[in-house]
C-alpha cells in the first residue's frame, strides 16, 4: 500500500467562509505562493465567475508557474439542464486551470430537501458535470457532499452517488463530513465499505471540525485507505472550521510513516502558517498545535528543570521538525532555571550563582509579585535581562506626559495627549489627538521619537490586553497592560502595570519601542542634520 | 458495560499551566461554583501550599457545600524519605479535601531522567504515597504520568506501576499521555491492553492536544472501557492545552450514548464556557466546536437558504441542546425569541409581532453590532427593554465629563475627572481624584448623584474588565468595558462599548448606577431640605 498522501489545501475557497476571513486577490495569490513553496499537490483557488476576487485570482495565477495544482471549484450542472450548457461548469473550464473540484449531493434527505429533485436526476447531474468536465481535458476531484451522513441514512444511495462518478471518469472521489458530526469509528467504518466496493477508485477524505475531530477523522480516513487529504492552513473554514493541514501534515509524516511535503518542506510549516494568519488578519491562537507560539512552551517549574536535561521528557516531537522553537516562560510557579534559560536564548550568559543573576531574578520575582507577568511579554523581559547585564542604553529620558478626555453631550469624545521627553540632550514636547487615550498617547510618542528614530514608522500596535488584576477595589484595583507590536518580519510582546491604566498603558509602549530600536545606534550618534530642528523643542 | 462515565475538571490547576491563563482566588471560587452547577464530578483545585492563591482557595471552598468533589493535587513523596513526613502529601490531607489527585511516573526514562532514582524506588514512592492518603481517608485518583510514552518504552513497567498503584487502594487508575504525542490508535491499542491486566480497576483517561487529537484520543480511551475522563473547560491548558471538555462532554452524550452530566444540565455547557472565559479573561475562539459563537453560525448563500428548510441540512445537532444557537450572519431573523423570552424573564411581556418589540429587537441587533454583549450585561439589557417598555424615567441628564492623567517624572501619577450633569433640573459640576481614570470618574459621578440618591453608597465596583474587540487597529480599536457591582444583598453586570477606553467605561458605570437605583424615588419627588445645597452648583 502507498504511503505517499495528496495535500488538497481549500484556504482559499473553504477558509474564506469562516467568521472574520475575507482575502483579496492579492492575497491570495500571496497566499498560493506559499502553499506551492510549502508543497501542497492542490491549491483549490475559489469558485470561478462567483465575484471579481477570484476572476483576478485565476487570471493572475496562470502566469506564477506553480507546481502545485490550482483547482477551480464549483457545483453540479443545474437540474432539468444540460452540462455544455451550464454557466457554472463553463467558468470552471473557462478560468484555465487544469483541475476541477466538482461538488455533488450524495445524502439522499439533501436531494430532496436542498435540491427538491430526484434522486435519478442527482446521479445524473453528477455523471453529466463530471463527463463535460473530463471531456475538456480536466483532472476531476469530485467532492462528495455530506458523503457521510449520506452513507448512514442511505448507504446504497452514497454508494451510488460514487459509482456513478467513478464510471464518468472522476479521477478523484473525496467522501466529505459536510456537518462534521462524524465519530473517528463511523468515518473508518464508512470508508471500509467504499475502498470495498470501489477497490479502485482513488479516494479523499474532507472534514469539519464541529465536534473538534476533524484531524482525528482525517487520520482514520486515511488508516482505512484514503490518499487524499483536503484541509486547510490554520483549519480556517465555516463554523468550526475545516480540517487543519498544520496538524495533520506533521501527524501523517512524524507520527504515522506517510509523506506529504517531505521532511524539508515541513521545516516551513510554522512560518507558512503564521504568515497565512498575517495574510488573513487573524490572530493565531498561542495554543495552536505544532505551529503556535506555546506548543512548545514550558511553564511549570518542574517541567523547565526536566526539559533542560533532556527535551524529550515534556516535548512529543522536536519542535525543530516543523520549523518551531522550545519556549520556557517565566512566571511564579517557575524557578530560577527558566530565567536562566531565557537569557541563554537570548545570548546573555548568567551563572545561576553570580550576584548578577540572583540580583535579576529577585528583580524579577519581585515584579511578578506587583502584577507583571513576563509570560507574555517576552519583550520586556529581554530589555529587562539586557539591562542588568549592561547592555542597554537609554534612549530618552522621560520628563512628563499629560492626557485629557472630554467629553461633551451630543459631541464625540476628544483625546488629547502630551509627551515631554529629553533625547540626545534636546527637549522635546509634542502634542497629539487619538481615538482613544492611548492611541493619542502612542501618537504623541512616536512623533517626538521617530524624528531621532525612523525605523519606528515600520512598526505598529497589532494587540492590547487589559487585565485587572484585583478585582476587589474595582476601579481602583491594578491593572496590567499587555501590548503586541509588529513590524515586517516579527511580533513582540510588552507589558506594563499600575493601578492607572494610561500608566501601566504608556510603560508597555515605552517598552515596544525601546524593544524595537534594541541594536540600533542610539541618538547621540545621529548626526545634526538627520534632525528636523523645526520639530525639536529647545 | 457502564455507559456512565465520571467527569474530572482541571481547569483550576492544569488548565492554569496555559499561556496567559492566571486566576486569583476568587477567580478560581467563581469557576468552581460555575463547574458545580454544571454538574462535573471532580473538580481539582490546585496544589495546597503551592502558593497563597491556592492555599485561600482550598480553606474557601469547603465552606461551599459544593456537590462535586474537591481534589487537591500532588507528586508521590520524594526519593528516599517517608510518606507520613513528606510536606507536599501532608499539605494534601491538611486541605482539607476528601479526595486527591496523586502524580507519579509511569515511564522508566522519566524515573532514571527526571527523577534521577532506580525503577524499584519509583514504585515504593508511588505505593507509599497512596498507601498513606489512603489511611487518612482519602479517594485516591492516581494520575499515571507519561503512561502511554511509558508503554510504547516499557509496557512491562508501565503495567507493574499502575498495579502497584492498585494494590496501594488507588480508588482510580488514569493514564495520561502528558506530552500529547499520541495517536487514536495507540491509545485505543494500550488501553485495552491495560484493561486486560487490571480487569477491576477504574480506569481514567488525561490527555493533551499537541497533535491536535486531545478530545479523539480521549473517545478512544472511552470506547475501550475507561470510566472517567479529565480534562479543563475551553481546553485551557500547558503548551497546546488539555482535552476540551467542551467537546468531550456532547460528544459523549450526544454522539455515543453515554451519560455524564445529564441532558439538562448539558443545556448550560455554552453559557460556562462562556463564563469561564470571561473570569479568566481569555477571548474564546469564535470558531470553538459546540460553545462558539460561530459554531452554528451560517455565511449566507446556499446554506442559509437550505437551513431555513431544515436546519439538519447544515447542523449536525441542534444547538440548544448544548445552550447555544443559530445564527445566520446575513439575517436578522435569529435571536428574537431569545429577546421576548428573556424580557418575560424580567416580568415585562411584549408581544413578538408588535411594532414596540420589533423596535427593541431591531436596537439590541444593532448595539450587539457595534460590539455590545448582552450575554455578560444583564442589567444593561434590562434598563434597555425597560426603557423600551416605558418604565425608566431618566435620574439625571448628561452635560458633560472631563479626564485628566499626568504624570512628571519621579512623581506619583495623578488623575483627576470633572463630572457636569443636571438633576431634578440643578446643574451640579464635581471634580474628584482617583486612584486611575476609571476610578476618578467613578468618584465624581458618584460625588454629584449621592446627595440625591442615599442609596448609592451601599453600592461598589466589584470587578472591571476591558476587552478589545478588533485587534485590527490596536490602540484605535474598540473595547468593551464590562463592569461588575455588588451592594450587600446582589451583583449585576453592567457593559459600555466605544474606540475611547473611559467613554466606555462611563457608559457601563452610569447603567451600573441607573440599575442600583432602579425602582427607587426619582429626584423630583425629593424635598429640597433632603440635598445639601452646599454641594449644588447653580
Amino acid at each position: 500500500m502507498s504511503k505517499s498522501i495528496s495535500i488538497f489545501d481549500t484556504t482559499l475557497r473553504d477558509g474564506t467562509q469562516g467568521e472574520g476571513i475575507s482575502l483579496s486577490a492579492d492575497d491570495k495569490v500571496k497566499i498560493a505562493l506559499k502553499l506551492n513553496a510549502l508543497g501542497v499537490h492542490y491549491i483549490e483557488g475559489g469558485i470561478p465567475g462567483s465575484n471579481s476576487k477570484d476572476i483576478e485570482f485565476f487570471k493572475r495565477v496562470k502566469e506564477l508557474g506553480l507546481t502545485s495544482k490550482v483547482t477551480a471549484f464549483g457545483s453540479t450542472r443545474r437540474k432539468g439542464s444540460v452540462a455544455d450548457q451550464d454557466a457554472n461548469l463553463q467558468r470552471m473550464v473557462e478560468s484555465g486551470v487544469s483541475a476541477a473540484t466538482l461538488v455533488g449531493k450524495s445524502w439522499d434527505f439533501h436531494v430532496h430537501t436542498a435540491l427538491q429533485t430526484t434522486l435519478e436526476e442527482n446521479l445524473a447531474m453528477i455523471y453529466d458535470s463530471i463527463a463535460f468536465l473530463k471531456q475538456k481535458g480536466l483532472e476531476v476531484i469530485f467532492d462528495a457532499e455530506h458523503f457521510f451522513d449520506g452513507f448512514k441514512n442511505n448507504p446504497d444511495y452514497a454508494a451510488q452517488v460514487m459509482t456513478k462518478a467513478y464510471e464518468a471518469g472522476a479521477d478523484w472521489l473525496v467522501m466529505c463530513d459536510t456537518n462534521g458530526g462524524s465519530m473517528p469509528n463511523e468515518i473508518s467504518d464508512i470508508v471500509t465499505s467504499l475502498t470495498s466496493i470501489l477497490p479502485d477508485a482513488n479516494l479523499g477524505i474532507h472534514t469539519h471540525n464541529d465536534c473538534e475531530l476533524a484531524v482525528a477523522n482525517t487520520l482514520s480516513a486515511v488508516q482505512a485507505g484514503v490518499r487524499q487529504v483536503q484541509g486547510t492552513m490554520n483549519g480556517y473554514g465555516e463554523r468550526c472550521g475545516n480540517a487543519n493541514l498544520c496538524s495533520i501534515i506533521p501527524n501523517l509524516q512524524l507520527k504515522l510513516g506517510y509523506d506529504c511535503i517531505g521532511e524539508n518542506n515541513l521545516r516551513n510549516l510554522t512560518s507558512t502558517a503564521r504568515y497565512v494568519s498575517e495574510i488573513a488578519n487573524v490572530n493565531m491562537p498561542v495554543n495552536q498545535p505544532y505551529v503556535g507560539n506555546a506548543a512548545f512552551a514550558h511553564k511549570g517549574g518542574i517541567h523547565v528543570s526536566a526539559i533542560l536535561r533532556d527535551s524529550r521528557t515534556y516535548e512529543h516531537i522536536e519542535p525543530e521538525k516543523v520549523g518551531n522553537k522550545q519556549r520556557v516562560l517565566v512566571s511564579e510557579l517557575a524557578g530560577q532555571s527558566n530565567i536562566v534559560s531565557k537569557a541563554h536564548d537570548m545570548g546573555i550568559e548568567f551563572d545561576p550563582s553570580s550576584e548578577k543573576a540572583k540580583e535579576i531574578i529577585g528583580k524579577i520575582k519581585e515584579l511578578e509579585h506587583q502584577g507583571y507577568q513576563f509570560e507574555g511579554a517576552d519583550a520586556s523581559l529581554e530589555l529587562l535581562l539586557r539591562e542588568a547585564d549592561g547592555q542597554l542604553q537609554e534612549l530618552f529620558t522621560f520628563e512628563s506626559f499629560k492626557m485629557l478626555v472630554e467629553k461633551v453631550a451630543g459631541q464625540p469624545v476628544v483625546s488629547e495627549a502630551f509627551v515631554k521627553i529629553k533625547v540626545a540632550g534636546e527637549s522635546i514636547y509634542t502634542a497629539a489627538e487619538g481615538n482613544g487615550p492611548v492611541n493619542a498617547l502612542d501618537n504623541a510618542l512616536r512623533k517626538a521619537l521617530v524624528q531621532y528614530f525612523p525605523t519606528l514608522k515600520e512598526m505598529h500596535l497589532a494587540d492590547y490586553k487589559v487585565r485587572v488584576l484585583d478585582d476587589k477595589d474595582a476601579t481602583a484595583a491594578k491593572v496590567r497592560v499587555l501590548i503586541e507590536s509588529k513590524n515586517i518580519e516579527s511580533s513582540w510582546n510588552t507589558v506594563g502595570v499600575s493601578s492607572n491604566v494610561l500608566e501601566a498603558s504608556w510603560e508597555a509602549l515605552v517598552d515596544s519601542m525601546r524593544y524595537a530600536l534594541l541594536g540600533q545606534i542610539t541618538p547621540e550618534h545621529v548626526s545634526e542634520t538627520q534632525i528636523p530642528q523645526g520639530l525639536v523643542n529647545h
